[in-house]
C-alpha cells in the first residue's frame, strides 16, 4: 500500500513491526557490505589463464614487448582496445592498468600545460569548471575537487545527462570547460545515453568552444547483463561529422574484463590530442607494460570471443542484480517508499529514497552492520541536493549476501520513510 | 703516443691514416647504434619464467591480486623490494611498471601542492632549483625542465657529487630544493657514491632546510658486474642518525632485472611521507598491478635468488663492457685523447673526449651510420659547458656490433682530435 495512503494509526502499526523487524536485525550481528563496485572472485577467475597464455612467446609484429619503448602502447593492442572504443588503432592509446589514471592525466595536462600549446591551458583563466550529471561517479569528482576545478552538477535523465540544462548551462558560462560522462551503464543510475545524447554532445564543442572537453568514460563498453541490452551510439563518429574529434577523450579499461587493477587501460582521441599527450607522458615514463598488453590481446584475442568472455561475466553477476530488483519489487513497489533503476548492464542499481532519507538509511542500515556507500558519494563535493540517492553494488558479495543485504536495506528503507511521516 | 709529444708532420701523418681509415668505415654502411642503456635479449629472456609462474595461485597472504585495491603495494612486494633498498616494509610502497613516473609523480606533488600541505609547496616561491650533479641522467634533469625548476649542475667525482660544491651552493641559495643522485654505479659515470658522500648528503636537510628533498635513484641497486663491485652505504641509516628521513626519497625498479618497461617500480621514504603521497596518489589510482607483484615476487623469491639472476645478467653483459675497454685502452691509452671510467655495475661508460670535442665525435660517428648519445645530454639543458661527455651502452647490442662500434667511435675520437691539433 501507497504511504500516503496510510493512516496515522496504520503507519504506527507499521513503526512498530519494522521497529520490531530492525531491532532482530541488530541482534544478528550482520558484516555486510553493498559498496564496492568489485567482481567478485568468480569473476575474476574467469581470466586466470592469463598466466602463461604467452607460453614463451613475448614477441608482437615485430616489437619484443619484454623491453623499453612504444608510449602509445602495443600494435595488436591498440588494435583490439580501439574497436572496443569503436576507434581505429592510430586514435587509440593502451597504457598501464587504471584508466582513472589517464583521465587524471588528461585534465591534468588540459588544466596546467594545455592541450593545443601553453595558451590552451585552462589554469589561465581564474576560474575553471566542469558540468557533473548526478548522480555520477564519485572519482570523477574527486579528480575535478583536487585540481581546484568548480563542479556544476546536472541533472540525469533516463537518456543520460539533461542536455538542454547543459547546452543552457554552456551558453551562460564561458568558464565552463569540460563534463564528465560514463555513457553506457551509467555509474550509477545503468542508463544508456541516447542516440540523440550522443549526437548533442558531440556538437557541444561547437557551443562551448574549442578549450571544451568530453571526458567519455566508457567503463561498461562491454558488460552488458543481458542481450537485449541497449547499444551505445559512436560519439566518434558524429564527432567526426560535426569537426569535433579534438575535444573528445574516450576511456576504457579490462579491469573488470580479467583483473581488477591488473589489466590495462586506453583511451582514444584525435591523432593530434594523442600526440600532445604522449609528449606530455615521455617526461613521466618511458612506456607501458606491454607484456601485460600482450598477455591480453593474447587472452581476449577478438570482439567475437570478448562478447561470450562477457557473457560469463553476466552470467555470474545476474542473479544478483536480480535477487536485489526482485527484493525492492516484492516489498517496496508501489509504496512511495522509493524507486530505483533496473539497469541492462554495468555494476550497479540506483535507489532514490523520499527526499531527506539517503543519509539515515546509510546510518541505520551501518547500525546493524550493512555497509552502504555514503550518501552524496555519487555528488560533486558529496552533496545530494535532495538526500535520497543510494548506490547499491551487488557484484562482489557471494549471492546470500547480497540477498540479507537488501532485505536490511529494505527494512531501514521502510522505517526512515515511516518515521519521517510519522515525525518522529 | 701522447698527442702533445707529436710534430705537426706526425700528426699530419696521422690525419691522412685516420682520414683513409675514415673513408674506409664510411664504405661499409654501418648501422650501429650505441646510445640506448637498455638490456639485450638474452637477457630479457633470463626471466621469461616470470608468465606462469603463478600455477592459478594469485592469493598473497590473504589478499587476492586479482581484485582492485592496495595503493601502497603487496606486502610481499613492499619485504622484498624493501630490502633492495635497505628499508623495512613500511617505509617502502610498490607500484607500476617505472620508477621515473615515481620521481616525477614526488616531484609534482611537492612543488604543486605540497609534502607537508599546500604551506610546503615549492611553487609557493617565485623560483625553484634543483642541484643536478653532472654528468648525470638526462630524464631527471627533463623532469626539471618539463616543471619549471631551474637546473645547477654540481662536478661528479668518483666519490660522487663534489660535496663541497654542493654545500657551498646550499649555503648560499636558499631556492635549491632538491637535488638527484643515482648513487650506486651512477648513470653514466658508472661511480658509487662513497660512505662519506651518503652520510654527507643525509645530513644536506639540516643545511638546506625541511624542505629540501634527495631524489636517491638507486637504479643500479643490484646490478654489478663483478664481485667486487663497490657497496653503496645505506642512506636511510645515516638518515635515521641525523633525524632526516622525511628529505629523502628512494627509487628503484626491476626493469633492468627481469622485463624492462614490465617490471614493477618501488620508492621509500618515511611512513608520514609515504601517507602524504599515498594520499595525492589516491586521486589517480585505486591501486597497482599487484598479479604482476606477485609475479615478481614468486619469480625472483628472495634476496640470494636475485643476486644468482643478477649475476646470470653480468655473465652476458661484462664481455660487452670489456670489449670497449680493452679497444679504449688499447688505441687510445696514453694519447692524450680522453679519458674513460671502468664501472664495476651498472649500464654505461662515461667517456670525455679533449675540450671541445664531443660534439664533432658524435657527429663524425653519426655521418657514418654509428649512433652515440647526442653529446650535451648527460648535462641540464644538454649543455656541456666542456663539450666532451660522451655516454657509451654497450648492453644492448649484439657483442660483434659493439666491438665494430667502438673501433669506429675511436677513429671518430683519434681524427677529431688530431684535426683540432692541427687547427683544420
Amino acid at each position: 500500500m501507497h504511504i500516503d495512503q496510510l493512516s496515522t494509526a496504520e503507519l504506527e502499526q507499521q513503526l512498530a513491526a519494522l521497529e520490531a523487524r530492525y531491532a532482530e536485525l541488530g541482534q544478528l550481528e550482520l558484516a555486510l557490505d553493498l559498496t564496492r563496485g568489485k567482481p567478485c572472485s568468480e569473476q575474476v577467475a574467469l581470466s586466470d589463464g592469463l598466466d602463461g597464455v604467452l607460453a614463451g612467446n613475448y614477441l608482437s609484429g615485430g616489437v619484443d614487448t619484454r623491453n623499453y619503448g612504444g608510449l602509445e602502447g602495443l600494435a595488436e593492442a591498440r588494435a583490439l582496445f580501439g574497436s572496443v572504443l569503436g576507434l581505429p588503432p592510430e586514435e587509440t592509446l593502451v597504457g598501464g592498468n587504471s584508466s582513472l589514471t589517464m583521465m587524471y592525466q588528461v585534465v591534468d595536462f588540459a588544466l596546467s600545460e594545455g592541450l593545443r600549446g601553453p595558451q590552451s591551458a585552462w589554469g589561465n583563466s581564474d576560474t575553471v569548471k566542469f558540468l557533473c550529471p548526478s548522480p555520477g561517479y564519485d572519482r570523477h569528482f574527486a579528480i575535478c575537487e583536487h585540481l581546484g576545478i568548480d563542479m556544476i552538477p546536472v541533472p540525469m535523465l533516463d537518456s543520460g545527462p539533461d542536455m538542454d540544462a547543459v547546452e543552457a548551462l554552456l551558453r551562460e558560462d564561458p568558464a565552463i570547460v569540460g563534463i564528465w560522462c560514463v555513457p553506457r551503464f551509467s555509474n550509477p543510475t545503468g542508463c544508456t545515453y541516447s542516440d540523440a545524447t550522443v549526437e548533442r554532445m558531440a556538437a557541444l564543442p561547437r557551443l562551448a568552444g574549442e578549450h571544451f572537453l568530453v571526458m567519455w568514460d566508457n567503463a561498461y563498453a562491454v558488460h552488458t547483463l543481458y542481450d537485449d541490452a541497449p547499444q551505445l551510439a559512436s560519439i566518434a563518429e558524429y564527432c567526426r561529422a560535426q569537426g569535433t574529434l579534438d575535444n573528445v577523450f574516450q576511456f576504457g579499461s579490462t579491469s573488470k574484463i580479467t583483473h581488477a587493477g591488473a589489466g590495462v587501460a586506453f583511451m582514444g582521441s584525435s591523432p593530434a590530442n594523442l600526440a600532445a599527450f604522449c609528449r606530455h607522458l615521455g617526461y613521466q615514463s618511458i612506456g607501458p607494460d606491454k607484456v601485460n598488453q600482450l598477455r591480453h590481446v593474447r587472452f581476449l584475442q577478438d570482439r567475437e570471443r570478448l562478447a561470450a568472455h562477457m557473457a560469463r561475466h553476466a552470467a555470474i553477476i545476474r542473479p544478483r542484480f536480480e535477487s536485489v530488483l526482485q527484493t525492492l519489487e516484492k516489498e517496496l513497489a508501489g509504496t512511495g517508499m522509493g524507486s530505483w533503476t533496473s539497469p541492462r548492464g554495468g555494476y550497479f542499481i540506483s535507489f532514490d529514497t523520499l527526499p531527506g532519507l539517503a543519509r539515515e538509511v546509510v546510518r541505520l542500515a551501518g547500525d546493524i552492520g550493512v555497509k552502504l556507500t555514503p550518501a552524496g558519494a555519487t555528488f560533486p563535493y558529496g552533496e545530494d541536493p535532495q538526500d535520497c540517492n543510494i548506490r547499491l553494488a551487488p557484484t562482489f558479495p557471494p549471492a546470500p549476501a547480497v540477498e540479507a543485504t537488501v532485505e536490511a536495506f529494505v527494512v531501514c528503507v521502510q522505517l526512515a520513510s515511516v518515521r519521517q511521516r510519522l515525525g518522529t
